[in-house]
């Protein structure tokens, strides 16, 4: 997943046409709700939707949402700005988008070698991480919340087998963010694209390699016709969390209970995306393999993984030493809850999932 | 997690002080809903509360919900008969209890060598596992949904270490369900006991050794100062779900907000006590280890492991095919899903898993 993506077709907006004030009328509320993502991405655009559709039903319409998709009233990386500014009440989207505004925002979203998404939800609900979240953003006049997740996303398709760090060094490789960082270190040529730019580059031969988000994304996108190395586990992106962001006193001036059923439903969203998610990779990736005949690699090579981990370890401590007081704060906040939920994960997640890929198999 | 060890005190019931009728008074509507659970147990116990409250908010005490905790009203293991024979409106606790009603059942909460909770969900949610469920709920009149998860549960408390399966041979070990099914094959006396029970019997060297939950729950029973060998990763408790039962008819003859409203609260609290339990369950650890001297174990000895698959296989097996024709549905429905979503825990998940923690630290 990436910052620059969706810019392509920003400039469509249809803003002119679908823009209303909000509306009130028998205490019903109207709220507009900009998204980051193309009218039915999979997984994230749909789970944008379906989220705007439960605010309304648990409601009984008491608050409407309505959506605007990316382009359609403002371009999808001034959606923040548009809560900010009063022309929308909610925006859809992933807090790294907005690194701009405080670098700490990448850490509520994912970073390399960072959190899966059950790590988030726990350092998020129960060790400080909203709070961390709040303070940012209170900077803003508004108000995050998790309402979706990825999950572990592949690490991308390459024209050749990756054999060792060696193949990295002049890699022509499309990945975007912090992530991209991470591979410029090991050696890769990083550059960014939209989406819809990389099939054709891959195939001009001006890119050797392209990351996106995962089997149940990718595989629309065709990148198999042209690089048949599908790295199927990312380590720069462990997890990528979407948010609700709400404009902060109108959402406090709702009654108590429509303030209760946003939180509410976004929570259900964070886990009906990710299951979402979780459900169809692998059924995509089936298809990858049965039908296209894609070669999958569960890991990278070790010495790439230890060039990468270091590198990761630099990125995010200049992160936390180099930025402002609040994301230092979010920083050391992460790391903290980072170093006790991985025990968790590696002691006792991980003893299962390999004794049951070792010892159990049923058809 | 376990069947009857919430049998103590059951015969206590209050029942007559605290029954009222479902008051109905300005389309306000107060339901009963019963639990398995003690009250203030740590994770489920308070998930149980947390639900209840949650949903009196968001619909702004419409739907207020008033919690009976185990033996207030009924004893734990009459709480789904209450919801069938109409004394109570909801009941919360685990589906397996019920397999006298439906072996089918013990798919929604957990069984030996299956689903992670985010598998489950998964399934759930986006394979027709809620479609088998409420086949075999509507026989009863009732309609379940997800409402909390523990995640991998520990593998349990021995007094000595456990170096290969030989050591498993007349263990005298309680642990319930179909994970002490599965242990019995492989030789241990495997007994069962309410919780209040363990400490003593293990001080009194009637127990070699037992399991509970895992570290959040059973640092407060004091285990640690009987038995200080500690398995953290159990392979028969990949995930335990908890569940919201509710009367299906009187469910469906609430208003449609209402009705969303329920299903989104219960969404959303299978995220919070799952997060809940991944958050403190490490916590508690820390203390185990760090204040108590306890030893842990990532994972059993590779011999016993692999018996373990065998007899899981074995078990699963006799379930599917010896059940009736909804159990024999459900099964399938679940394995297929299984095979399908495990290829994206061990080929995605895994390989970041296995990278963090051989190449990321940061302090």
């Amino acid at each position: 997943m990436e910052r620059r993506k969706f810019l392509t077709g920003a400039a469509v907006g249809t803003a002119g046409a679908a823009l209303a004030a909000p509306a009130v009328a028998q205490d019903r509320i109207t709220w507009r709700m900009v998204t980051t993502w193309p009218k039915n991405f999979p997984g994230l655009g749909v789970g944008a939707q379906r989220l705007a559709d439960r605010i309304t039903a648990a409601t009984d319409g008491q608050l409407t949402v309505q959506v605007y998709s990316a382009g359609e009233m403002v371009p999808p990386l001034q959606a923040l700005d548009a809560v900010i500014d009063g022309s929308a009440e909610m925006s859809h989207g992933a807090a790294y988008y907005w690194q701009n505004k405080s670098v700490g925002l990448s850490f509520f979203t994912g970073v390399p070698f960072g959190m899966t998404s059950r790590e988030l939800t726990a350092w998020v609900r129960f060790m400080g991480g909203q709070e961390a979240w709040d303070e940012i953003y209170d900077q803003f006049g508004v108000q995050g919340f998790l309402s979706g997740d990825t999950g572990t996303q592949a690490g991308g398709w390459f024209r050749n087998e990756i054999k060792s760090l060696d193949d990295v060094q002049g890699l022509r490789f499309r990945t975007p963010g912090l992530g991209g960082q991470v591979w410029s270190r090991l050696g890769a040529s990083v550059t960014n694209m939209a989406a819809g730019e990389i099939f054709q580059a891959l195939q001009n031969n001006t890119l050797d390699a392209a990351e996106f988000v995962g089997p149940y994304n990718d595989l629309a996108l065709g990148f198999y016709q042209v690089a048949k190395h599908y790295y199927t586990s990312s380590f720069v992106e462990p997890g990528l969390a979407t948010e609700l962001v709400v404009d902060k006193a109108k959402y406090q001036a709702l009654p108590a209970n429509l303030q209760a059923i946003v939180r509410d439903v976004c929570q259900a969203e964070y886990d009906e995306v990710a299951s979402d998610m979780y459900a169809n990779d692998p059924r995509a990736l089936k298809t990858l393999v049965n039908e296209h005949g894609v070669q999958t690699y569960a890991s990278f090579p070790d010495d790439l993984l230890e060039a990468a981990g270091t590198a990761a370890e630099e990125i995010l401590t200049e992160i936390r030493e180099g930025g402002d007081a609040l994301t230092k704060k979010t920083a050391e906040s992460y790391i903290a809850a980072l170093n006790i939920l991985r025990t968790r994960t590696e002691g006792t997640d991980m003893g299962f999932i390999e004794a049951r890929r070792k010892y159990f198999s049923l058809s």
